[in-house]
């Protein structure tokens, strides 16, 4: 439903009156993002789009009594990966939700199959119930402390960018980089400018100079931020700021209070990433919509966030207004406080009534997705040779993605430092799954409380390798191997068998199952880690981001134990 | 001064601070137009942009002692022609009023010169002290009521739409076309489309399902409306509004009072067609700003619309803003409120100061213009000879554009019907200047008082043929030779001699001369008319309007009169 087919001789004449429209919703009253009022009138929809608001005649006529009609909400910067599930059935999952455009950035699938996983998702883009687009990922890999699937210099990007749905170069999060005035960082900068797209922006805490030298050289936008300090400095130094509110980083409580008259026009909201959990039990945009309007914000303000400012963002003239020329992705209303959805239309079809997508609303055909799991699971070792007497150890922080580091005595056993479930200790491992290398990187981490077994996932920021944790290698080597089995996914593991697991073949990734199901099995994954002593709210969710080595303290790749703070390798063993 | 040089690697260090600034503007109290704030600080520049607001080392520092900086202001709709001066002297006048950006129709030049006009005007934009982006002429000619020097359909408009300089396909008034689906028109709305351009509008009056469909068509603007409730319904429709206040035309009085913190977005100041005396006596868009504010419109909101709302209707990210990243284009003030100029930067430097351009600012090398006077004089014959006893009359309304017609009895001599000033009915003719086919239209016009002599002028719209009045054809003659031999301009004869005169040598339109000289030139020309019996305030700008034919009620083209009321041809002799 990307393409309308645009016979403006066709439009104009409905739009003038001389051909009838193919729909007309009668009676509404109407948003107009533009004049900030509500209008009451008869919406006209020819050939997907709106012709205007009047008294038209129309093949089709469904009275609205009075509803409230808004644009459909845009998403303007969101990672599907998030959902774990796949592009159609994410797509669904918020056309339900009013949510009719998003701009995604397949950063994390782009870690796993570089271009291809692009294209992938281009690919599976088409012929959606609502409008996909996309930010081109800037940064992969994130870092060169890991191994990941993919490495995409400026050059890589290059014939990507004037791809008609691409519509920004996506978020900047290198920006010591851009900083610093790195030569590929510019070069992919300048590609985006020759292009006449935007560039994401992604600095949390950036200020003062640094700020000024990271939108001077073009960083228009960022959704980092996490004081209302902080995105009143952003903004005023030029960018557009996008609050959050993802599964894990809740932004909108802090700066809902800095939005004003004078400076909305240049704030959206935006989900980064959400859980099916999340997707499911509070929604998408309407969810953050819903919110600011509880918490005092005005409903057309609120409106506005997340239509017109996005859609001006991205210089996408053709949505987020319900005026002459656009496209008739609509959401109807029985009440605007409470952002009650009845209806949701895109392209001037009925896609979603009442919570549910519409019967007749075809899944598209699957894009064919390359193997992403390149491991041997029999060649794989976890063994630890005892090499001193003192090991570094990552301590999870419960409900944070930084770590600490301490130091500690590991429990030996035959001259290897196995897993110590009394004393918390338990080994992980990251096993590089991109390049068949057979490399995994071993450590010791406190705070999971796994008493017996292992759980191993292949959603692991950023480069996707597969992360595992257990009390034993034989558990360990139980999950990683579900895991490769599976084409990618999670596992939790006890005594040689499987107790749980997900299958996410699309890269390791997302499911090829509808979300109410992954959200199942996930809740499955968690209940079993509980049941093996697990204290963690989410414990696949925390697994997930130690092996990330930008974030603070000590984390772990496949290359090794990473000291965050010194942004180097440091030896699991410390004398 | 166009292009900066985007040594990224330069700006990004003086940004961070690692570099020296070029400039650094101490100690200004600065316009935010992004948050709406005022905030103060040191502004630092490098290379021409705006590298950041902070604690700058510059070579160069000045101290602003509190004065308030502003963005340079952007006219988004004007035609440089009708200041009746070359674009160097325009862009000079225009600078000295902290207009540092403007977006210029070519249309009263690509009617003389097709787009050979164009590409002059592109070229003589080169250099110049403030940045000159085009709208590209979208009707031309306006009407085929007339000869025009040139005939530009869509496939003439096509090589230049995608030129960097050209930023939108200008003002379309054909509505009717649009409205009807014309062709010719929606192909060159496609294109403009494809090159992701917007296209300006002009509708005066258009409302309801014709105004759908306009928009829906893809028009984005419209300088026309003369009401708050035309202005309010084409900003609902998704029209961005721009205020005008011309020298013909005055809007802003009754625009203000709808523009509302809801709605500014959406709103800008233009000029559309000012004169040499109220560039002078009055200003340009400063005037506009000093008189909303006076009117009690904020007065950071007036400079929105002059700055931010400009630079993002046409996408130009670079400008419009104090900001990092953006053009050095910079309007210091002693009092907001006044809006009293100090200095004017562009691109970093200091153009203007007290109201004068700097005697350093270089003016650019004159680029060569092809003739535009395509007539032989001695071939010219204006005797009518008798065809019937009453003849068609167009009536002047003073200081209107509209005439009136009517008919009347001529005073006939020797078998010819002649000029009779007793009863203030002279000779009109429209003299073809074009391709040289000596034909003219002659009638009758009533109201100007001239008692004696002959007024002649190349400025006539939107053909811009030569058109003469007088009291005798001797005179006629003598006005319209001048003209001719001066390569276009404006003339008063009398006697078989020349009293006053302004040279237009640039397309019949314009004078290669200061404005200060032209502005005195056209006080003589109107003295002198007045002193030959003229009671009209502005005597060449009303037979300026005579020969266009899509203003009511008859007028003249050199292809005869034109009843427009029947948008039709029609004889002098009535019976």
């Amino acid at each position: 439903m990307k393409k309308n087919s645009l016979d403006y001789t066709s439009i104009i004449a409905a739009a003038r009156g001389d051909e009838p429209a193919d729909l007309v919703l009668a009676g509404a009253r109407i948003v107009n993002v533009f004049s900030g009022e509500m209008v009451e009138g008869d919406i006209a929809v020819k050939n997907g789009l709106i012709i205007g608001i009047g008294p038209y005649e129309g093949l089709q006529r469904i009275e609205l009594d009075g509803k409230i009609v808004v644009p459909g909400f845009i998403d303007p910067h969101l990672h599907i990966e998030s959902s774990m599930t796949a592009v159609s059935e994410f797509a669904r999952t918020v056309a339900v939700r009013g949510t009719t455009t998003v701009v995604a950035d397949p950063h994390e699938i782009a870690n796993v199959l570089g271009a291809e996983g692009i294209s992938y998702m281009l690919a599976s883009a088409q012929n959606q119930p609502i409008d996909i687009y996309f930010s081109l990922s800037s940064c992969v890999p994130a870092t060169d402390m890991e191994t990941a699937g993919a490495h995409l210099p400026a050059e890589a990007l290059a014939p990507l960018i004037d791809d008609e749905n691409i519509v920004a170069l996506a978020e900047m999060m290198n920006f010591p980089g851009v900083v610093a005035a790195d030569p590929d960082v510019i070069q992919k900068i300048e590609m985006a400018r020759r292009a006449k797209k935007p560039i994401d922006g992604h600095a949390p805490g950036l200020s003062g100079m640094q700020l000024n030298a990271y939108v001077a050289a073009g960083i228009s936008s960022d959704h980092e931020c996490t004081t209302a300090a902080e995105a009143r400095e952003k903004l005023a130094a030029g960018m557009h700021i996008m609050v959050r509110e993802s599964t894990g980083a809740k932004n909108l409580e802090v700066l809902l209070p800095m939005i004003s008259a004078r400076n909305s026009r240049r704030m959206m909201w935006c989900t980064d990433d959400r859980h099916p959990h999340d997707l499911i039990e509070e929604g998408h945009i309407d969810y953050i919509v819903r919110r600011a309007i509880g918490a005092g914000l005005d409903p057309i303000m609120a409106i506005q966030l997340a239509t017109i400012n996005p859609a001006e963002f991205f210089g996408l003239h053709d949505t987020g207004a319900v005026a002459p020329g656009r496209k008739a992705h609509l959401v109807v209303l029985s009440d605007l406080e409470k952002l009650r959805i009845d209806k949701v239309f895109s392209h001037g079809r009925l896609v979603a009534e009442n919570g549910s997508i519409r019967s007749e609303i075809p899944r598209p055909a699957a894009v064919a997705v390359p193997p992403s799991m390149h491991v041997d699971p029999e060649e794989l070792r976890f063994d630890i040779p005892v090499a001193g007497t003192r090991i570094r150890v990552i301590d999870i922080v419960p409900d944070q993605i930084v770590t600490r580091q301490s130091v500690t005595q590991p429990l030996i056993s035959n001259g290897l430092a196995v897993s110590d479930p009394d004393r918390d200790l338990l080994k992980i491992a990251v096993v590089e799954r991109h390049t068949g290398s057979g490399r995994s990187g071993i450590g010791f981490v406190r705070g999971l409380g796994l008493k017996s077994g292992a759980l191993a996932s292949s959603v692991a920021h950023d480069s996707h390798n597969i992360i595992v944790v257990g009390t034993n290698d034989l558990d360990m080597h139980t999950a990683v191997k579900a895991v490769v089995d599976a084409g990618g996914g999670l596992a939790v593991a006890r005594d040689g068998k499987i107790l749980n697991a997900l299958a996410l073949p699309i890269a390791g990734l997302m499911s090829d199952q509808p979300v109410q199901s992954v959200r199942r099995s996930l809740d499955n994954l968690t209940a079993a880690a509980r049941d093996r002593g697990v204290t963690l709210k989410d414990p696949f969710m925390t697994l997930s981001f130690l092996a990330l080595p930008v974030i603070p303290s000590l984390k772990i790749t496949d290359r090794g134990l990473v000291d965050v703070d010194r942004f180097d390798f440091v030896p699991l063993f410390v004398e």
